[in-house]
């Protein structure tokens, strides 16, 4: 219980985010770019359509030419020709005229507006009836309707969506300045793991968090490298966590949620070159014992033994520190959430946020929130739940029926 | 405008997934299993934990020996021995005894709780005072009160979260089987259409739809195969979709939105062997002109070339197939959506569903929905938006204010 004083809420706790700096960067082909997060502005050096486009198979005309058009009094125009399409027509129109053009075709000169062709009919092969009026503008993309000329479009930190990548393949982007993926390193600790292809002893337990947060940090957008099981052994988790520092941006220890385990973390990370523990404690239930460290530039995280514990911290403490270093801009407000109804009064102790796993189900026309509990140690629980509620510091419980935002899981 | 009477509603367009097998399932490691989609029930083997383990760190006791201790009036109890991690306690303890443990440490015969060392003090090597009760159970889990040997934990056709990979570690399953990522073919089409790398001349724009079509593929637990851009010739298009056949569980062809081309992509179906046009339009808007073909046993689509249109359309309706193939059970319920209150009337056709991007704010403590207004050839109003609502087939509209449900994007 040494460094107790050490203990941040969650908010100070993320405030040591800006202590670390954020990945380098790198230019990678568009088509791999899915999901990662641009590390520059994007403005637009065209405009795009780059010529007016026809929106609808049709004619282009003028406007003016179909005023007054209806049914019962059709406008009579001159066809005098046909946009190939992907080519510059090589003609204008003039009042009274109007060519044949396909979605997509480049309206020729004096042209301002399509007729959709379901509006018209063919008199001869040279004359078409036109049954509604078009204004101009209509059934058409002007030049820069969709991005002008020097726009900012995009900003650095902000991932790539299947949309943003479609934007920077409309400009011409074969590549993309992106920043690099962190290695996140996890490595489990304790005498009583075992690995997944070893039956279990007594009193032993097989290796469940290497899993979990390997898949934790892959779902964060970083990489995984996982280093194994490590026993309570100083010499043997000295040289693990060194080999992962060296080889990783940050570094997850997992396990030593016991008291001596705990000490022996914080052993771990003094004998570490320009360490220096930035907390010991949080005030969140469950995840209490969570130890956070800078070993030189990168953060070395001490997370709780218990898979429901550090799955919690991790998806509610590490994972903004990992989108930080990514490049990923701060969110401008806290991520829209589902609401749901809680379906049964819950305590909760003030002075911590409590982290209750919920699972959500209809009932009439409403989405209720039913808690799964159930020890920390219980990985049922979380593969029950689809989601988190939090209950805050100063609230003593909530009652049935109380709206709570879900955070998923 | 042929087979104009084999327009679909979004839910008969949605039925014809049936017509279409699964994937074949393959065994993969468990480290690489991470989202993938399960196949086959998983049942334990295991009781789990198989020991009964403490949770916390302080000494394992009968709890009968504590009852009625307190700080004015402790317990004292005599210490004989230390549980090691990991290893079979080689004794037992009866009333008035205690012996130390640490978190994860298994409970010896005799033991059936915890007292946390928070509450003890030691008086000397051998003695401690005990200033709380533990009943029964308490500060430990049992043996299976995590897992029960012959439970049912998840069933075929669940997708792989952290947990599942948790609770697969767990029991010890170092292969997962699992359901083949299918292979998903995209054909950008148009003669108008030039690839990204190549500055378009007038009348020309680059291929969006390979790069946004391709990201929403991954997105979707899919592999995306891209077949570059064919242009408005027949002969190419057949064989590059002959290719794209042989090669993928399904394929996308995207453009033809012009009436001719559309024509087009249905002459390309019809020269396949074993071919069937299922549908040829959805009363969604955008995305009408939508076609959905068997070829053999594999979907074919033509989706229409603009992005916005392309884009609706995949995530609504071809998502559902590819998530049937890739053997995702069927969701019981709609997925659960966000909630906010649209900012401003909007008028919709009756006879179709609308979809609308929307851009999300908060504004006290409402969430708004801010309509994105632009023509479905805008690649910008997708990125500008947050998600996407829709407006049912026989509504004329939706009133300011009125709660609707956000789709992501």
């Amino acid at each position: 219980m040494k460094d107790f004083f050490k203990v941040k809420t969650i908010e100070q706790a993320l405030e040591y985010t800006t202590r670390f700096a954020r990945m380098e960067t790198e230019n990678i082909a568009l088509a791999k770019s899915a999901e990662r997060v641009l590390a520059a502005d994007i403005r637009s050096d065209i405009d795009l359509p780059e010529f007016a486009r026809s929106i609808m198979d049709g004619y282009a005309v003028k406007g003016s030419s179909t005023f007054g058009a209806s049914e019962g009094n059709p406008a009579y125009l001159t066809v005098t020709g046909t946009v190939a399409m992907g080519e510059l027509p090589d003609f204008s129109i003039g009042s009274g005229q109007a060519v044949r053009i396909s979605t997509g075709g480049m309206l020729p000169d004096g042209a301002d507006s399509v007729v959709m062709i379901e509006h018209t009919a063919a008199i001869d092969d040279n004359t078409i009836e036109v049954y509604r009026s078009v204004a101009p503008g209509q059934n058409m993309v002007a030049v820069g309707e969709d991005l002008k000329k020097g726009e900012r479009l995009l900003a650095d930190g902000c991932r790539l969506r299947p949309q943003e990548s479609g934007l920077l393949a409309a400009l011409g982007r074969q590549t993309v300045k992106v920043y690099k993926m962190p290695r996140i390193g996890i490595i489990s600790t304790g005498d009583e793991i075992v690995p997944v292809d070893t039956r279990p002893g007594p009193g032993q337990i097989r290796d469940i968090n290497t899993y979990t947060l390997s898949d934790l940090v892959r779902q964060s957008g970083a990489v995984a490298v996982a280093f194994g099981i490590v026993g309570d052994d100083y010499d043997a988790l000295l040289a693990t966590s060194a080999d992962a520092l060296k080889d990783c941006d940050m570094v997850i220890v997992s396990g030593g949620s016991s008291v001596g385990a705990r000490d022996f973390t914080i052993d771990i990370i003094s004998a570490q070159q320009d360490a220096e523990i930035l907390f010991h404690g949080i005030s969140i239930s469950p995840g209490k014992p969570t130890i956070l460290a800078r070993v030189g530039e990168k953060p070395f995280w001490g997370l709780p033994g218990h898979v429901v514990s550090a799955m919690i911290v991790f998806s509610q403490i590490v994972t903004p520190f990992i989108d930080h270093i990514s490049g990923l801009a701060a969110r401008e407000n806290e991520p829209f959430r589902l609401t749901a109804r809680l379906s049964r009064n819950l305590a909760s102790a003030q002075g911590r946020v409590d982290f209750v796993r919920v699972r959500l189900n209809r009932r009439g026309d409403d989405l209720w929130a039913d808690p799964v509990l159930g020890k920390s140690g219980l990985i049922s629980t979380m593969v029950k739940a689809d989601g988190l509620i939090a209950i805050g510091m100063n609230t003593e419980g909530l009652d049935k029926g109380t709206p709570v935002h879900v955070i998923p899981l």
